[in-house]
Parts: structure tokens; C-alpha cells; sequence
């Protein structure tokens, strides 16, 4: 059995929520499992002194128009929420706390919050909505609503945040292959030939 | 006939060599011509605030390693130059002092040019080469040595970097097919589509 893939990436990242609706498949077709890691950009830009995409003068517009394109390249629904960037901590941390509790209850709630944010304009970065999306996957919303605020879950996203740091990350998607990296959704198709050839 | 594709560069940026390639191909596949444009990135990066790729922490030995992969997936010889990023003000100016003259020679300098510093190592921002190239397409070194240094030429280059901003142009490679941009060497497929259908 080969390692697992690692997906890293941030709710905020449209970029990442198109790779969230293909690479699970990609991977299952070569014999992968995939690590979900989300992150927090923002810790990461600190360290690069980068700007969000869309606050950049002519790149934000580009970009605007170009997510909508690449979604429709890769036949999967989007649409630009109204509010941009958002901060995505509530939302990373009942993650990891679902993840440890149940993994695979994290991952149906990931996809339900990015296609909340990305498909149906919702406000991933409200807690309260936060806790609707993780309860209707069966999670306990009450106690989810009460870990959010602990020290162990905020330690736990910042530890992530770090080990993200470590591998060298410093934009979302990033996608790590047996230590190759690959940044953005439109690494895609180089994804598809590592995975298929073990490398190039 | 269709009007023809835009393709505004840096001769200094790596994923404008790789796109340098295949663009001429693409386009005549779709019946089209290409219009070659090299502008200065450092003009347009005071605009956006932006710094060149690799001098950004992290991402830059990302990218130093992506350009080399991305060349190897398109089936494209690559060296990493050895002095990066260049100040290609005399490459892009000697470019469109040929240009104005003998259009199809003009493309024959930006082919040599790019090979010159992507699998050859040859700093193409020295005015020398940059004269030793030309001449090797058949232009008249010692006229474009002459001309290099005239304000003709320099406000030719510039104006042409007005073009870019105005058109929305915040990095290289920089794509325009009918008003739609595309930024960047892994927006081949979009291209290729959009060639394909007329927009998607």
C-alpha cells in the first residue's frame, strides 16, 4: 500500500475547493488515500509577506473571472461568494475536532462546507453555521459548539498551521505526493501523470 | 480569418519560454496567428506590488523546481539560469527594433533568445548577446547596437508596457484570445479549449 496523498488547503481557497471535488477520485484510481489538512492562509502569508489574490490590483480581477472559468473547465458548479476572502478558523478547527473523533464524518463535513461557500454564497466562517453543517453529518453540535473556543482545538489548527509551514507551503491548494509538492488546482493534470508514472 | 491570439511576455520568465513553444502550434491548429509581445515584468510589478517569484520565501524554491517539472511534463528541454531573474530591457527592445523591420525575423530572435537563456545558460540581458543573437538571424548588429540606445526604441518598449497594464496584464506568460486572459504556461488546456469552442 503506497503513502497517502496530503491535501492541504484552506476553506477560503476556491482554487482548493475545485481540487476538494476531484482529487479523492484521482487518487482512488491509483491505489491513494488522501490526507484532508486544512489550514489557515493568512499564518502562511505572515511568513511570505504575500496579499490575498483578490487584494491584488489587476490579479483580483483576473482572478475573480478566472476560478468561475476553471470550474467550468473542470465541470464542477461554482459560485463567487459575496463575501472574500473569509477567515476559516471556526471552520478548520471543527474539522480537526470531527477528524478525531470521526474521520470520515470530517470529510463529508469538508465537502459540505465548501460547497456551502462555493456553490450556495453561505458564510463558511460563522461558528453557528459551522455547527449546522457538522451536525446534519451526524456530529454533536452542542458539544462541537463548546470545543470550538478550548485552547486543545485552537492548539490543534495551529499545530497544522506549522507542520504546513514546515513542508514548505505557502498558498492552497498544495498537494504533496511521496514529498513532490504541487501548488493549485491547475497541477491537476501533472497530479494525474506522478501519480501514473511515480514521477517525471 | 479570426483575429489573431495575443501572447505578452517576459523574455526573462521561464513559463513564458515553455508557452513560447507551443503557442505558434496551438493557434494554427484553430487558424490563428500569434502576436508576440515582450514587456518588462518589473514595470508592471510596481503597479501590483508584487515580487518576482523567486525571491519570495518558500515559494521561490517552489517555483525554481516547478519550472524545471512543468518543462519536463510538456516535453520541453529546460536549464535553470544560473543568474535570475534577468532585466531583459534590450532583449525585448532589440525584439521590436526587428520587429518593425522584418516580423518573421523578430519571431526567429525570441526563439533563439528564449534558448538561449532556458537550455543554453546565456545572460540575454547583455546587450552583446542580445546584438550576437540577432545577427545570427540575419540582422544588421551594428544598426540594432546603434539603436539600442535611442529613445525610439526605448519609448517603444514602453508604450508597449502601457499596452500590457492596460489590458489588465499583471504577470507572464499573459494570453488574449477575443479579450479573454490567461495567465500563466498551465492555462494551455483552458486555451486549447477555448480555441476549441469559442469560450466555455
Amino acid at each position: 500500500m503506497k503513502d497517502p496523498i496530503e491535501f492541504w488547503f484552506d476553506f477560503t481557497s476556491p482554487y482548493s475547493y475545485l481540487v476538494s471535488e476531484k482529487i479523492d477520485d484521482l487518487a482512488a484510481k491509483h491505489g491513494r488515500k488522501v490526507k484532508w489538512k486544512p489550514i489557515m492562509l493568512g499564518a502562511l502569508f505572515k511568513t511570505t509577506g504575500t496579499q490575498p489574490l483578490t487584494q491584488v490590483p489587476l490579479k483580483g480581477d483576473y482572478a475573480i473571472r478566472d476560478f468561475a472559468r476553471s470550474a467550468r473547465f473542470l465541470g464542477i458548479p461554482y459560485r463567487q461568494p459575496s463575501k472574500f476572502p473569509l477567515t476559516t478558523l471556526a471552520t478548520a478547527r471543527a474539522y480537526y475536532w470531527l477528524h478525531d473523533r470521526d474521520c470520515a464524518m470530517a470529510r463529508k463535513y469538508a465537502h459540505a462546507a465548501f460547497r456551502a461557500a462555493f456553490t450556495e454564497d453561505r458564510d463558511i466562517s460563522d461558528p453557528a453555521v459551522v455547527v449546522e453543517l457538522a451536525a446534519a453529518q451526524g456530529a454533536n453540535g452542542e458539544e462541537l459548539a463548546a470545543a470550538l473556543g478550548t485552547q486543545e482545538v485552537k492548539d490543534r489548527l495551529k499545530q497544522e498551521c506549522d507542520a504546513a509551514l514546515a513542508k514548505g507551503m505557502f498558498g492552497a491548494p498544495y498537494v504533496i505526493i511521496d514529498n513532490e509538492p504541487f501548488w493549485g488546482a491547475d497541477r491537476l493534470p501533472q497530479i494525474e501523470k506522478w501519480l501514473e508514472t511515480g514521477g517525471f
